[in-house]
């Protein structure tokens, strides 16, 4: 008898055939004697169509009432949920955010959750129910209801998991777990049975969209161990637990996945004078300009000077770059310099702490296609190289080979 | 300086581009220098969408979790208001009714009002906000989320109204106001600049389906004067108010208006022993299977029976007919018969009151066009007779023009 957290993502719950299913899901869990608790998100479609609306009236609106807006998406899923259960005789019982109570700070559209209040939650398990609560929402201290942003409904799990202190957060998506990497570029691709939680953080913020990192960053810290299940599809789907809890001996390889990022884009600047503050005055106003930065690389320069680069979303190229131009002169910089069809490829796996050579492994396979490296970055447990983006599935499935992690 | 409490209803806010007619014409309002409640409901058409999506999961559902689904309605539309108040520069505060908090009794689909916190309001009018309040929706003590059934936006209009001692409460609906029968089979038929709460019962629960029965009660009993104005003409519409507030002499008519029902049924059972207890024989198995009965009548007979007759909606009739052929075996009672083509027509007014020979003038009116009368029924302040189905529109205008209602 455990208790079990589950949630369901948009497509999950896409439509009342697809919530009827889930509904038939989760009473065959409960029948195997588990207390449920499930999160869901709002029906897929539901909060495009209900931002369209907003932007109807606001193309840029934010704030409080965008979150009044968008917690509606949920609610419908919460209350269809509940009464499809019940129609299969299940007893449960929903809440929103407001009500369980999900409390937040009061940074609308990207709270973040402070407590939750788990005592209706027990006293509705002990009495046999199944409580379903809406993903994505909470409230703040004075009642305004808040968002958790986008993906924000793997949070709200993984949240309620560590209150109740769940055996498990089982997170039922579009694909049946985490692959070594992505199994389009990859046709032998493997799919993992077991990930850490850093592990999965590199991989998921290098591109493979599985999980939420707000997500896995909350289960790691809580220890809350966390499955990736097809909502679609039988199978164990993929563990993400703490290195310590290694009670198998299938998954010892020093590399666990290789992740790649196609939407990468690079601006350089050369000849900056080498003084203190340089790297703040090239960034401060790109990070003003909401640009998010990725990789930041400074070389040691031979004449007083030095090259800095950095990376962006290719969305964001050519505003980077003219804010950069700007910058160029207020430096007395010699050149700026961009390139926007680049990729990101990184190799990731806690194993390569504990083995030597790993890095010059990479760069072997890759020379031996003839792949050109133009960055490289490391950390503890991944190497990103950027590559020109012509070799992105070549060099995907180089590494794959090289690396051995193919199906046996 | 006054406090207005203004609802709007579903045709009102049916589009984003309704919505933002609405937030002007809001803000015109605040900008004569106007305290603004503002009470929702869902826009036109979502209510349906909601309960069509619960209906395919258990086409009988009812209970809480249809409450947890309906509320997100409204829930949309404060917040898209909201937003356009925003846009247009007028700040303005969302609630939903579990935030304001209408505090509701716990009777799901069907809540009534216990109490309301205006406390929040109060604060937000202050600070120069308008206050958005979703209608139809409250919560119970324990925190449920419970609605006032169909129509009940009104209902909260009023109760936020009476909470708030506001000086008026403006029902913003697709008809101009009150007039004194259906300009549709009278078209020379009179917007009614007042009418009292008394009359205007009458006239809602014969079928003038201007504004919902029970905000018109609560209206009464709290002293809240209601206008029903259009959110698409401008003009004054009808003020709802109590009889003592008679300030203006205008309105000095024995008759305020002619209500109509076109939707009767007549069920009658003849030779019923005239022994205690038979109406509660006859009419007990009718409420059980949910029929709503309208006139009940009963005469005195001469052989130690009577006849018994009542009315029911033209849609359950067929039932109420084979319930009653039943009933008619227990009691020995010697024949049944029903007419499903007739019609209820009425006169409504308080000057009645204090006027002899109303109910004569009525009948020597109907029978001057040969429309003859199957069944009479009063009260204090109407007279309500049912006609044959092809007499409607005659009876109608005859007694419009006879009572001196039309436009002068």
């Amino acid at each position: 008898m455990a208790l079990l957290v589950q949630k369901y993502g948009g497509t999950s719950v896409g439509s009342i055939e697809r919530i009827k299913a889930v509904a038939e899901k989760i009473i065959a869990y409960k029948n195997q004697g588990n207390d449920m608790v499930i999160v869901v998100s709002a029906m897929s479609g539901e909060t495009n169509r209900l931002t369209d609306m907003a932007k109807q009236i606001d193309p840029a609106v934010r704030g409080r009432e965008l979150d009044v807006l968008l917690t509606t998406g949920e609610q419908v899923t919460i209350a269809l949920l509940s009464m499809a259960l019940h129609k299969l005789g299940q007893p449960a019982v929903s809440y929103t955010g407001a009500q369980v109570k999900i409390l937040t700070d009061n940074a609308y559209n990207k709270a973040r959750i402070l407590s939750i209040d788990s005592g209706n939650i027990q006293q509705d398990l002990a009495g046999g129910n199944v409580v379903v609560v809406a993903g994505f929402q909470g409230v703040d201290e004075k009642g305004n209801i808040t968002t958790l942003g986008r993906g924000g409904s793997d949070t709200t799990g993984v949240a309620l998991a560590a209150a109740l202190k769940a055996d498990e957060c089982q997170i039922f998506t579009d694909v049946d777990g985490v692959y070594t990497t992505d199994p389009r570029v990859v046709p032998e691709a493997r799919r993992l049975k077991k990930i850490t939680f850093e592990e999965m953080l590199e991989m998921a913020s290098l591109g493979s969209k599985v999980l939420q990192i707000r997500s896995v960053e909350f289960a790691g810290k809580y220890g809350v161990p966390l499955r990736v299940l097809s909502s679609f599809v039988e199978g164990e789907g993929t563990l993400i637990t703490s290195e310590n809890n290694e009670d198998d001996t299938v998954e010892q390889a020093v590399i666990s996945g290789i992740a790649f990022n196609r939407d990468e884009a690079q601006l350089t600047i050369n000849g900056v004078p080498d003084t203190p503050g340089v790297a703040y005055q090239i960034l401060g106003p790109i990070s003003d300009a909401n640009i998010e930065v990725d990789m930041i690389l400074q070389n040691v320069g031979a004449d007083g000077t030095t090259d800095f680069t950095f990376t962006v979303n290719r969305n964001d190229y050519d505003m980077a770059f003219s804010i950069l131009r700007k910058t160029l002169e207020k430096l007395g910089a010699r050149v700026a310099s961009g390139n926007n069809k680049i990729v990101k490829l990184s190799i990731v796996g806690v194993g390569m702490r504990s083995h030597a050579g790993i890095a010059s492994k990479m760069f072997q396979i890759l020379a031996k296609e003839g792949i050109n490296i133009l960055m490289i970055s490391t950390s503890e447990i991944k190497i990103s190289v950027v590559v020109e983006e012509k070799y992105l599935e070549l060099g995907v499935r180089a590494l794959h080979e090289g690396f051995d992690l193919a199906e046996k």
